[in-house]
């Protein structure tokens, strides 16, 4: 039997790997378009932080022990082009120009997202980087190397933006960052956005939001980013817009795709035919807060549903519970971290969300070197439901945001999650742990 | 009515300042027999560890804000000799041995609980000290500073001995510890204890379990402790020996007591009597795991029992869950964790436990300063229930905890709590949090 999977990153090579530790004998073949697999895309801001270590530090195993090791057919440089379901059979381009045509008996579909570069003129030119692949990585690496980079502009002010903000800044890079809406986190509380722009203005980044970007433009290598009201200068531009399911593969095939033109999967991976799964940041999954679908593309789910497609494939069945949207991000010093819904979320899945911050204190009283932690819970006003958890904080925000996942996991009210025995010691934390507090409060609006 | 209250530490100044807030008009009687109220004991090692800061700032709340600010009649040095439930009187000594004798409509017996005193020659001398309250801490650092003490002696191993062996060691101190049990740590999973072990060692604590003592003698001021087979010279001689509920009033009184000779109450903190309360430090609770009841008298529990107290002589009925015996301490760089039962409480409790240990990095691949953090899993053969975690290590372990103490609460299974969705960033862990990895070891065996 052939397993065949399209695209080798975390989803692809965790159901590759996982599936020929299930069963040896099975044959399992990878399309990797790239030359690059099994590598930490997340890692990449702070590898480019650090100009003394090479990018290829990221790679966690390399191609040839795939091959050789695992007995992967893992097949580089090969680019899926498109799927026959009825004939079972993937057609596509090799090295050289090359074409193959390869049957399957079940099939992944792994080929991730991609990012969202804006149709403007100007974003295909040369200093102008996306960030997604380890490529992008190695370029922009060695580009503020050879170029000695002294200003960048980040469109963009998302996750991979704002760590990109600080992986330059590490560099000793003067940064702006421009986008057209207005907000910074959209879908962070105001009080928890102040306490993270403080800290952009601290390591003195130029903050631009609500400037529609109308062009790039070069000068004898210097870039300018025309916006509607004003222009940026910068020796390199970082395009953090976004990403975007690589979904068309599968479109074309006939499969069901939804929400963000993700591919529809059920609890087992499967899209809507039964021998072709899906996992990944291509794949949608079901959200337990709300019950519905959602796409929220991040790397611990694409491993884990890797894992289940694997489990799937060698007659294992397994089923996955669906996300509640638990991410963090470092800034600086500021970890900040979220868990479940938002406001506006909880009003778009049909909840009557009430929503309170509170601030703390991130150890206890008397204990020094104490910083602030700020914390938004948000619970449901008609059935006293937990629905969602932000902090913001230098210290311990990025473990604790765990704690409320469990608990979104299980349903709990505001008033359970009170009730529950949290560690405490005078340097982690006050004896009711801002989250507890947090729970306090909120039980009085409720 | 009158609300009387024995004890003005975490539980009592809790209780009746959540009275006052409930209810203004209520007559809130605090007897404390000591002069001091509302301090952070959990705080004393660390601030013992600074010489430049006084005990006093542990203090949260003078006595004068209770009284004039808060309006609670709060007596100190007055010490509860009895209590008589069918008079619903209580008779005590106040200030200058003038007897009192004070009625009350509801009573919260909140004497916390005592540091268990070994019964051998010696444990009455100078330099010998115990510590529990605010004012053995003044006088531990009084006596630091004063006599120059160079050489500790601290009997014991539990979470207070060691904090006050990380304090004594910042201020120079040598230290050695003692105790007659021979293992260190005895409910915690053999590998971490060796990680425990290992930090001990590096910060040259020398540490002799497993022997008994049989005298402290002192020789023109020097301390010496006599044990089986050996003898430690001293300064000074902290007593860590663990503590035990201050439960004679009540018992005395005719009121139930059981696990450990604590004050047994139900899930609305009400004794036998149903005039009668008990939070805090002296009183048990239902182990949320187990069912059954348990004394593990925690900082946290006793502020939420304090609350939880208020609330129901205020006449909103509040009922607590239990606990699942979360704690943490630091001890030098680690952090050391637990949450539930290890597998000796969990057979004793009925379970057939299996337990996993597995050790990982505190961040992602190929990110700088990674330490180990080490995990140890128990789940249940039977029903494939999680009973318990253990955790160590230098970063990330304090807050970690809380995310499996939530799934007890829960009554999670092992299965359940691997699907959960945690945050990942590589400056925090790895893809797989090692609460992932170990329940994924964990359910290999089960």
């Amino acid at each position: 039997m052939r397993f065949l999977i399209i695209g080798g990153d975390a989803a692809g090579m965790s159901a590759a790997s996982k599936a020929k530790r299930r069963a040896p004998d099975l044959d399992v073949v990878v399309l990797e378009q790239g030359m690059d697999v099994s590598y930490s895309a997340c890692g990449m801001p702070y590898n480019i932080a650090d100009s003394e270590t090479g990018i290829d530090a990221l790679v966690v195993r390399d191609a040839d022990t795939f091959i050789h090791k695992n007995h992967i057919d893992l097949k580089l440089g090969h680019c899926a082009e498109s799927i026959d379901p009825g004939a079972k059979i993937v057609r596509g381009m090799g090295p050289d120009d090359r074409p193959f045509t390869l049957a399957y008996d079940k099939l992944l579909i792994a080929t991730g997202a991609g990012p969202v570069m804006p149709d403007i003129p100007g974003f295909d030119l040369q200093g102008v980087f996306p960030l997604k692949s380890l490529d992008h990585g190695r370029r922009i690496k060695h580009f503020i190397g050879v170029k000695n980079v002294q200003k960048a502009v980040i469109i963009g002010m998302g996750y991979v933006g704002l760590e990109m903000c600080e992986a330059l800044r590490a560099r000793g890079i003067e940064v702006a960052m421009v986008k057209p809406r207005p907000r910074l986190l959209p879908w962070m509380n105001p009080e928890l956005v102040q306490a993270v722009s403080l800290e952009l203005t601290k390591n003195r980044v130029a903050m631009h939001p609500g400037h529609a970007i109308d062009a790039i433009t070069s000068h004898n290598g210097a870039l300018r980013i025309e916006c509607d009201t004003m222009a940026l200068d910068a020796d390199m531009v970082i395009v953090a817009s976004g990403v975007r399911p690589n979904s068309r593969l599968a479109r074309d095939a006939g499969l069901e795709t939804g929400i963000s033109d993700s591919i529809s999967v059920d609890d087992q991976l499967r899209t809507s035919d039964p021998d072709i799964y899906s996992a990944g940041d291509c794949a949608d999954a079901i959200h337990v807060v709300t019950g519905q679908r959602c796409w929220i593309p991040l790397a611990l789910r694409a491993n884990r549903a890797g894992w289940a497609v694997a489990d799937n494939v060698c007659g294992v069945e397994t089923r996955l519970d669906g996300v509640v949207g638990t991410a963090v991000f470092k800034l600086f010093a500021l970890e900040i971290a979220r868990t479940g819904l938002s406001p506006k979320e909880a009003v778009a899945a049909g909840f009557d969300p009430v929503e309170v911050v509170v601030k703390n204190n991130s150890k206890a009283h008397a204990q020094r070197g104490a910083t602030t932690i700020y914390t938004a819970m948000t619970g449901d006003r008609n059935t006293g439901r937990l629905l969602g958890v932000q902090m913001v904080g230098e210290q311990g925000v990025a473990h604790r945001i765990n704690a409320p996942a469990v608990a979104l996991h299980n349903r709990m009210d505001v008033q359970g999650f009170f009730q529950t025995d949290f560690a405490y010691a005078p340097p982690f934390g006050p004896v009711w742990d801002p989250l507890l507090t947090a729970a306090n409060q909120l039980l009085k609006k409720l």
